[in-house]
Parts: structure tokens; sequence; C-alpha cells
């Protein structure tokens, strides 16, 4: 393990918190908040003395980089500035109890939105700026950042290659162009473009700029933090829809954007994973408007909010207009098994993405046609290109991984006695990155009475859900921490930057 | 599409139904029920006129027979022994309704033990035998019965040959000898002679004759219906403990029992399955143990409680001694998630099955590792044979279809607007054969406050849990139905016997 490089790598990470943090930092100041203020300037004094020191010891380092150092460099990466980043909640004493300022700020980065706070109004505007803007950093990757700001080194030299070297063929969704760089500074392109596009259009309907600002870093990263304690449902309608727009915009794969720009309209139009996201979200629509008929005064109205909250749970974002924990139970059930698909992979939604769900059905198809036939070899298509076997396999494992973490969280966190809805709602939302789930843990409540064993299964089930599973689990596996293993072995070009949420499926 | 075959096979089918009947019909005639022996005499007429016309109709059949027949005529068998089996519940009017009569049946010979009736002791003693007798016949499967039955004819001649040959290589559980047929003898001597040991224990604790062989018979097929309405609480706690011991020793795999006999008894020590379906036990027993501290007077009563209902939910069994859906959360909960793993694999219990979990266990770990180091080829090994990669992929591809049926009925069922635990546990108990689940179909509630839509959604979940999937989902497949696809490709020897749950991973 070459932890020298890994060490240099996360005082660049944390670094670069200590910048993002600057922003909360002056709005502090400018609001005259003292113990904001204070906690913002310890956290950052800290952070920088941790990261100066890291990169002190860790200076000379070796070059040589192997896939399990990339896996456990995004592990620690993402564990590292969520206990870093939440000083500031901890040090303003705003979130006073350690865990409780970890939860929420593992949910901020891990895009989740879920809350252990009863009253979000009573927080100072800069904790609430860096609160939401974790959606915004966490959305798209912090490794990712990192990348589109790396400089143009020569080839092969140095641990950024290794980032940037690309992968072997495949369905490879996220890499736009040859170079992983300039796809990392495609991406962030795009994103900034449209966060700063759902901006205007929030603050042509007359939102206040910072209540604009947080709503579009929210629903840039797919996050949920709302600002009010009522999340959405005090603003206009004209601001529920801009919402509900945006949510689903940035639910779509990044590359559909990108061929727009290149005016490829014909290859996005066919896309079959665009495709089957727009029929689940319009089918989900259809149905609960079927399903709420009568329980809004009108239909304009129940078309909004269940357009609304579609739209935020298929895109994992999880903010609410209404309290849909109170709708029919048809209604509630579509809503949990809508939080399992996610959105289309390369957004920065969580959940299953709709490229697996896909995948998983075409190859569910096909394996029954081989049990007709054993003898017919068959291959999967997916936009007009064969899958893999390997990619076949790896989706299959994701989900096996997935039902099993699913399933030992929810033992896990019922040992605190909650009703069973609440106890499942609130690991597959967390699981899924959505935030709000059904009863105890409903739009209009929090995570707060959960018990800090249960906070830390929830928080674990957020770090893998938003890394996709693998890079956590390699943390735990005893073959990761293994010297002689892999010593011997040949450097790896596969390196994978989960972070990306860019779904190479490999 | 071999038609004729299948016609003939179906005749055959349901004439063993009809001889399966005439003990019913006897106990009805013993105990004067008119109206119940007039059910059971119509219904034998109607079952022999229709078996005889079609095999009359099908006398002279084609030879060839394709893998697709094979799983086209499991799911039509089983839907035909339902349907025609219901008819003395019907003709009787002791359950009036047809759709009720229907699920009641298909409950039976799929072993799920779930019931639309609220007072099962009114029903006369025969249909009581026939509704238990069909646990029995559909635990160790209607057509390797058949098969077990078959008489010797010269090799390769005749439909029957085709279902006895013997598969390709693999990890095959159901196979103890080269000859198919001579496997399901062996497999029906161990169920029988388990049966009578079962029966003759429940005697000895004073159980009354007509009790001891229904209770024998919804231990021995996993089944569950009870001839009481407090299914086995009535009982003393000794008949309770023979009830927990033959649970578990039916929801081992029957190769065990087998290789025991041929006093191989390393072999079944060191069977992985067995170890980790006896860890699974051992473990939910201890920690229910652990939860219910204080529930129940004396640690004796909350022991053998916990025991039994592991014991009848891990087997897939849904027998009750107690109410355990007014047990604490955590206690509900592992019972649920218990209901998914099943028992062991060729044993007569339904669920996901042991030997699957811990293949896809395996098969996450080795891709786990293969993530950390791509190049490097490994095995997954499984009682010290590799299981070939073929096996893996399809016990990933029954997993996604697992999930996939699993979330599209708890979606249907829930346009019932019942209780979210109550559509959940409804869905998965009846998926995985169990019976009971939780709040409103709880142990000592049933399900007959169903719709007739969502009954029919359980109805096919229990066919569908206990064929394992593919024959049922088969026949509802485009290509099944397509005459050119099929007709000119090589006539196949993989033939799947699904009924027997001899899980061959295959």
């Amino acid at each position: 393990m070459n932890y020298k490089m890994m060490g240099k790598f996360l005082s660049q990470i944390l670094m670069m918190e200590v910048i993002f943090m600057l922003p909360a930092l002056l709005i502090s100041i400018f609001d005259e908040e003292e113990t904001a203020t204070l906690g913002f300037v310890t956290a950052i004094a800290v952070i920088s003395l941790v990261a100066l020191a890291l990169y002190f010891i860790c200076r000379n380092s070796e070059k040589r980089f192997y896939a399990r150092e990339g896996f456990v460099c995004v592990g620690i990466s993402w564990i590292a500035i969520s206990v870093f980043g939440c000083l500031p909640f901890l040090l303003s004493e705003e979130i006073p109890k350690p865990i409780d300022a970890l939860f929420e700020m593992v949910s901020g980065f891990t895009t989740t939105g879920a809350s252990i706070l009863a009253d979000v109004e009573a927080l100072s505007r800069g904790i609430l700026y860096w609160r939401s803007f974790s959606h915004w950093l966490g959305g798209m990757g912090v490794l990712v950042f990192l990348l589109a700001l790396a400089p143009n080194r020569e080839s092969g030299s140095g641990f950024t290659m290794h980032l940037l070297r690309a992968e072997s063929p495949g369905p490879d969704v996220g890499k736009l162009v040859p170079k992983m760089r300039t796809t990392a500074r495609i991406l962030y392109l795009i994103y900034i473009l449209l966060t700063v596009l759902d901006f205007l259009f929030l603050l042509a309907g007359g939102m206040p700029v910072f209540d604009s600002v947080c709503t579009a870093f929210g629903t840039a990263g797919t996050g949920g933090f709302g600002i009010k304690n009522d999340s959405i449902a005090g603003y206009s309608p004209y601001i529920q829809n801009v919402c509900t727009v945006f949510m689903l915009l940035f639910g779509m794969n990044f590359s559909c954007f990108y061929l727009l720009l290149l005016r490829k309209v014909k290859a996005v139009w066919k896309d079959e994973e665009l495709r089957l996201y727009v029929t689940i979200v319009v089918c989900s629509i259809f149905l609960l408007v079927w399903n709420l008929k009568g329980f809004y005064p009108t239909f304009g109205e129940t078309v909004r909010h269940a357009a609304f909250q579609v739209a935020s749970v298929v895109t994992t974002t999880g903010f609410a207009t209404t309290d849909f924990d109170l709708w029919p139970n048809f209604s509630r059930i579509l809503l949990l098994l809508l939080m399992f698909v996610g959105a289309c992979a390369g957004s920065t939604a969580g959940g299953l993405k709709v490229g697996r769900v896909l995948l998983l059905f075409k190859s569910l198809r096909r394996n029954i046609r081989r049990l007709l036939n054993p003898r017919r070899v068959e291959a999967v298509w997916v936009n007009g290109t064969k899958t893999s076997e390997e990619v076949i396999r790896n989706t299959n494992t994701y989900l096996v991984a997935y039902v099993m973490i699913l399933v030992i969280s929810i033992l896990l966190v019922s040992v605190d006695e909650l009703t069973i809805p609440t106890n499942i709602s609130a690991v597959i939302s967390c699981f899924n990155n959505i935030g709000p789930g059904l009863e105890m843990v409903g739009p209009t409540a929090n995570y707060s009475f959960f018990s800090n064993f249960s906070k830390l299964v929830l928080i674990f089930d957020m770090l893998a859900g938003r890394l996709e599973i693998f890079p956590i689990l390699i943390l735990f596996s005893g073959s990761t921490w293994n010297r002689v293993n892999f010593s011997n072995k040949r450097k790896t070009d596969m390196w994978y930057i989960r972070d990306t949420r860019q779904w190479r499926g490999k």
C-alpha cells in the first residue's frame, strides 16, 4: 500500500475543503455571527494544519499506484472530508453532538439530505450555506473536482496520471473524451452552467438570493437539504415547478447534455436509459395522480405535488412540497419503490440507477431465453452496442452487495425498536441518498431520535450508497490491508473514480 | 411445441391427483359428512373425465421434447392440479368463493400455508385431510412422484426418459445416483420414512391420530396449514418441540440424509450449506431469546417459542405457537428477513435457499477481490469443488428475477390500501411459501380480506416461489409460444424438474 501517495492526495483534498469553506466564513463574518465565524476560523485552522502536516510527511512518495490504493483513497477521502467538514457544526455549537454533526455532514456530502435537525431555520446562514454547498460538491464528486483542476503534466508521471488513465473499453458513460481530465472539466462546466441556470430561474420567481443559491445547490447535487423547516412547501408553485424540472434535469446522464452541446440530438433521443427514465417518471406521476384523486382541492395541485414528489424521490433529492407520508398507502409504497431505482447513471443522483435496472432486466430476459435453449449464445444489447459479460457480471454483483447491505442494515437499525416502515424506509432512504422516508422519518420529521449505533449504521449506508458500495466495502476487506498480497502484482491501469457517479458498469 | 405429449403427461398428473383424493373421500364417508362426500365424488368424477379425455386426445404423441416443453409442462401441471384440486372445497361449499378455494389449494400445493379461512375447525375432516395432504405432495414435488413411479423402459425412448436424462455436470445436489428416476425414488423413500417418524413422535406425545397425520404432512412439506385455529399453540410443549426438530430436519438437504444412510458422516459434517443453515438457525434463536427477555414468564418458554418460530420461518413452514406479531420490532424484522433466506436447497422448504445465499456471498467476495486486482482469475469454491461460472451467473439471474417479482408484487398488492407491513409481509410470505406475515396477515389472522386482484397476485407469487420462478415466468414469455423460434433447434438434454426443489444451480 502506497501510504505516502495517499497521504499527499488526502492533503490536497483537505486543502480544497478549506478553500470551499471560505465563502461560508465570509457569510458568517458579514452576518456578524460570532460563534459561527469562530467555528469556521478554528475549523479552517485545524484542517489546514492537518493538511500541511500530511503534505510534509508524505511529500516524497513513490509513484506506483494500484487499483487497491485507488479504492482505499476514495473511501478514506470521503470519510476525511466528512469528519473535518463537520467541525464548523460542532465548533459553532449549532450542532453540539459529534455524532449528529457527522451525520449531518455525511448526509450533505453524500447528497442524502437526511437531517437530524428539528429546526433548520435556527441555524446561522454561514452554516446553512456550508450545509447546502456540501450537496453541490458531493453531487458531482470531490475527486473529480480535483481532477478537473489538476495541472497538465507529462504523460505517465505522477499520481494524477493514474487517475486520468483511460479505462478498458465498455459502456463507458463517464468518458466523454479520451482524456479523463478533460471529461472531468466538461462535466464540471455543464454542472456549473446548469446550477447557474437553476439559480436564475429561482431568482426570477422572487426567491431571495441566499435561498436561491442554497436551493440550487440542493437541486444540483440532488441532495435535498432545505433551509426552511417545511422544505420547499412554503415557496410559490412556480418555484416548486422550477425545482421539479431541474431535479429531473440533474437526474439525467450528463453525457446527454454534452451530446446536446455537440448537437447530437438523435443519440440522446435514442438513449435507452433516458427513455426508461422518462417512462418511469411519467408512469409514476400518472399513478400518483390517479391514487391521489380527491386528496387536493384541484387537479392542477395534485399534478404539481405528484410531479414534484416523483422528481424528488426518483432523483434521490428529497425535497418535499407536501407531507407525502399522509398519502394513501399505494402512493407511499410507490415512492418507497422509486427510491430503489434512482435516476440515470452519470447524473448526480443516487440509487441503483436506471441504467443498472435496464441492464439487469435485459440480462434476465436473455438468461430466460437461454434456459429455453441452452445452446443459444446471445449478447445483451444496450444502445446498439453489445454489453460485455464482465459488465453484466459486475452489475449482478452490485445487486448482491446492494441487497446484502440493505438487509443487514435494516436488521441493525431495528434494534432501536421503531415502527417497521420507519426502520425500513430510513435505511432505504439513506442508502439510496434520498433523505426523507416514511412515518417517523417522514418529510416533516428528522433522524435525531435514532440511537448513536443506528446513526453510525446509517452513516455507513449513506457513504456506501454514494460511492457505489465497493470503495467502502473494500475498506473493510481483509485482503485490502494485507501487505504481501499485492506487492509483486503489476501496476494496474484500472482506477475507479467511483465518486463521479459516472457508472461505467465496470 | 409438443402439445400432445404435454396433454398426455397432464392426464397422468390428474389421474394421480384422483388417486390421492380417495383417502379424503373415505374419511368423508366414514364421518358421514354428506356434502363433503358429494364434493369429493363429483370432483373425482370431473377430474377423471378430463384426464381420460386428455389421454385419448393426446394418445399418439410425438416423442420429441424440448427444454421449453419441460418448463411449460411443470408450470401448467401445477396450475392444473391446483385448479382441479380446489373442486372439493368448492363443491362441498366449505369454501364457497372460487378465488378463495383456488388460493387455499395453491397455498396447499406450494406448501405456503397461507389461509383465507377464519375458522379452520369448521371444516370437515375429509377436507382438512386433503388440505394438509396437498402440503405433503407439493413439498417433494408432484412430478418427482410421477418420476419415482415411472416404469423402467428402454433407454432413450419415450417421454419419461427425457425427464430422467442426467444434466450436465455442476453442483448437482439433486442427483444422488446417476439415474434421475432412482434419485426420485430414494428421495421419496427418505421423505416417507421421515414423515412416518414424525407421525410416531407426535402420536407418542398424546396427539390424536388424525391430528398427528395432518401435522406430520404440514411439517414434512414445510407447509404450515394447521387444523386448529391457533395452529400448534394448543398442543403440549413436547409436541411443539417435536415439530421444531422435524421442521428443521425437513429443511435439510435430503442428500445429507442419503449420505448419512451411506454412513458418509464426514461429508455431511463438512457440507458448507448445512453449516451455514445451522449457524443461521442458532444465531437467530439466540438473538430472539435476547430480544424477548421478559416477554415470557420463564427462560425455557422463551427458548421454546423462539426456536419454534425460527424453525417455522426459516424452513418456510409457517406454524405458530405464539402470536409473534406481538413481539418487539427487532424480533419481527428478524423473522421477516429470515423469510427470505429459506432453508437448504434440496429440502422441501422455499425461499431463496441457504445454498444460493452462500453462493451469492462467495461470488460477491470473489468479485470484490477481482476489483482490487483485475488480472487475477479466481474461482468460487463450494464444498471443495469449483463452481462453474454458469451456475454463478444463473444464481445472480435468480436474484434479479426474485427481486423484480417481489417489488412488482408489493406494488400491485398495495392497491388494496392496507398497512405497509401487511402488504410487504404478505408478499414476502407468499412468495417464499411461508404463510403468516405481520399485522393484518399475522399468525392469528388470515388472507380473506384481500381483493380478488391481490389474491391472484399472491397466487402467482406462491407458484413462482414454489417452482423457483422460471417455469412460471416462461409461461408468460412471448418466445415460449413462438412457433418458429424453436422448431428447428436440436433436441435438448436439459430438463429441469423444478418442482423437486432440488436446486442444481443450473
